[in-house]
């Protein structure tokens, strides 16, 4: 999934990557100039995958119905979301799509990449290991990086001592769900006052994103905000 | 090192794409048209790589001193050669250029790809693993895959998930009063009631332990929770 990228010659290019590693379907978010014959050039022969790309007007719309959304990058950041390497998340990739669910890869901007709030959709940051004095990774390089790992892992099989969990989780909707529904009751308890609330709310997005939820341990979650809720307007 | 690349651009994308995984030098056999403004413009910030590039008349005289050369293909051949996957010669690799030996790892022509008898002066060759139905790796793309593994087999047991997350983490012993305030308010929201305490305990117990939480984070919860009840105390 690319997100508002500003070359057609780099959706070819990532048409093509996906295509040589069996990965697909593409979507795009926002893309400065598209359709273009620059990106029909540059897939060379992935026009389907390309021709089926469906483009999207926001990332909220594009993740919908997404189990798991992984974000990319090759940079450090000073609020660290958790990390997998293309490995690792490649393999978890392989086990989620492979029970039939959908996953996502965020690729941002050629000059920017994403930005944190793009981020905050994430359960987890990709960081493909780069060269730390020049990790200008071309956006079509990069998505041949992680098809490349995604095809790898999937012809070898997941771990063994990955074991799936065993229970439905949470899709990315109903965890932004979550997320509002969280903000809605600290504002009610005079909690966000005493901290400033994007931050806050980030820190609390990147915790219950790195545990995974469960649909259960977010239904468990959910229900306590009501009962602080209920409680409270109860009492009041 | 390329053999008789045909587009200059490709070039560039090489050079770009072996610079953001730290390796080289670029070797270039009969190239068809270099120098070349595509390169350098495809090469985006690598234009030193670029620079540096060894162009030779012929493949010859570019392996000399080479310890070990491999070919690359994405095809299977009628006369197999040995073939091994990529991260099993990006490991080799490192062993051998570890000890200050030359490694040299061929790619053919965009078109063509490597003839037989060049084929026949590489120890092995590297199948990169894609989709059977389209295999249509572009040339960047290839150098792309090679060097990432050369990257990631190199720096062996160096990724980010060993990295630490650079914060202090939660000890057993804050968790274990986080998890009692939790409890406590639950009860005192008449949370509790609704649902086996011990078992709901328990769910949340699991996922909080997942999160492996900071101590920012556990005081964040922790602050949730004594808001809840002054809340409803200030409110009751």
């Amino acid at each position: 999934m690319l997100v508002e990228p500003t070359h057609p010659g780099n959706i070819g290019g990532v048409a093509r990557a996906m295509k040589t590693m069996g990965v697909g379907p593409l979507y795009l978010v926002n893309p400065k100039r598209y359709p273009d014959h620059e990106a029909v050039r540059r897939a060379a022969g992935a026009e389907d995958l390309l021709a089926r790309a469906t483009v999207c007007a926001t990332l909220e719309e594009a993740l919908a119905g997404c189990e798991l959304v992984y974000g990319t990058s090759v940079r450090e950041r000073s609020i660290s979301w958790p990390v997998e390497t293309p490995e690792q998340a490649a393999r978890k990739i392989c086990r989620i799509t492979a029970r039939g669910a959908e996953v996502a890869v965020l690729f941002g901007r050629e000059r920017s990449g994403l930005r944190n709030r793009e981020l905050d959709r994430a359960v987890c940051q990709i960081r493909i290991p780069a060269n730390p004095d020049y990790n200008s990774l071309n956006l079509a390089s990069a998505a041949q990086i992680i098809a490349y790992e995604i095809r790898k892992q999937g012809a070898e099989g997941a771990g063994p001592d990955e074991a799936e969990r065993g229970e439905p989780m949470a899709t990315a909707e109903d965890l932004e769900l979550m997320y509002k529904h969280i903000e809605e009751t600290l504002e009610y308890i005079d909690f966000i006052k005493y901290r400033p609330p994007t931050k806050l709310m980030r820190k609390i997005i990147r915790l219950y994103n790195r545990a995974e939820l469960s649909m259960d341990e977010l239904q468990i979650i959910r229900g306590m905000m009501t009962a602080m809720q209920e409680h409270t307007a109860h009492r009041g």
